[in-house]
């Protein structure tokens, strides 16, 4: 793998690490050499440099003064402190969006939601190929929202914690097979929520959800947390 | 002034621009010159180039392609975008700090209040001497109550939008005489919501605090709003 477009190669040498990370190819506690990582993908060091700040700001790693770069641990208060803010920021973009718009406008969110249903059918059946995909296809849903609701703060907060939260869905889609059912019958109570422009129905769905996927989490940390 | 101790150097230089922002000392439009910050200061093109960076993370300004760094304008568009989701936070931060501890634990912010209210009443009699020491006092009855909630992620947030926060509070007590007595008012609320124990009462004394220094901050944008 080749990295080029040099005003943003540390942002891309960001995302692909991060994706490691996300994926679990790469452990918690595991070392990121700076000199290797700038070696095998053939980027100055200080290009590795920044994408390592730029992880650490995402929450996927932390640098330590002697050690360096390390993966972080996916802990239970972690997650616990992650789902607490994410969960009340999506309900607040969630609610917000239908207390401003309404029918067409809100089409964008609708067709998304079609697409992302389509694919978790293609997955059951065996021709969609990934979790990645779906996961992403489910933040697409997110970004729709954006657009609508029209404010920079959340939208950039909502967009830093997504690589820490893809890490968790990562982990409950990958250790449940119940999760595929589950995150489609969530989408279709967004669905049905837009399409009645019910903000309530729409926030009591998202949080439920939510506390669903921190408690799925939670319980495949249990056994190996030795904190 | 100099500037030193190298590791934070671009975190000195943002600090210092950030605050002659923030107090309207550099205007909303004015270009802030790289070449020219460093010279001032006597530091490098390097090290003004990422102080840049941190403060337009901390929306304070806007770069553009060519025209370099820019004092970013406070619209009203932004304000109600900062508005709506600091307050959200700011109840999150409080009903969460109310739900989990009580008596003895909630002292130290106890303590920060009075401080607060004395330094207010300070202000009064002309002994208190800056706009700036009380709002960072009332930051520092947020920073006790991050203490009790240990939420890495809500408390980076919260940080993250003081500065553009504080820009505002800057305007609202430099342009209206009763907002100090207002200020004094609200954390008389919060102490007794603490008091308590009541975390209904302190989201409702928040946002209703909240709301009203929206107002005011508006009032002021709406006669020079050319948008």
């Amino acid at each position: 793998m080749r990295f080029q477009a040099p005003e943003s190669l540390s942002e891309q040498i960001a995302q692909h690490l991060g994706q490691r990370i996300i994926s679990g190819q790469l452990s918690p506690g595991e070392r990121i050499q700076e000199l290797k990582v700038a070696g095998e993908l053939d980027v100055s060091r200080g290009s590795v440099r920044e994408a390592l700040l730029i992880l650490e700001r995402r929450h996927l790693i932390e640098i330590f003064p002697r050690r360096g770069a390390v993966v972080s641990q996916l802990t239970p208060d972690l997650v616990n402190s992650l789902y607490d803010i994410y969960i009340e920021l999506l309900c607040m973009l969630g609610r917000t969006a239908l207390e401003r718009w309404s029918g067409p406008e809100l089409s964008g969110m609708m067709n998304q939601i079609n697409e992302l249903q389509s694919l978790i059918g293609g997955s059951r059946n065996g021709t969609t190929d990934s979790t990645e995909t779906i996961i992403e296809a489910g933040f697409e849903v997110m970004r729709r929202a954006y657009r609508l609701v029209d404010n920079p703060f959340l939208q950039e907060t909502l967009e830093n914690f997504k690589p820490a939260v893809s890490r968790t869905y990562y982990v409950a889609l990958e250790n449940f097979r119940g999760e595929l059912s589950e995150t489609e019958r969530f989408f279709r109570q967004v669905a049905d929520a837009v399409a009645c422009a019910n903000s309530q129905e729409l926030e009591a769905s998202i949080r439920a959800f939510g506390e669903h996927q921190r408690r799925q989490v939670l319980s495949i940390l249990a056994p190996n947390n030795s904190q």
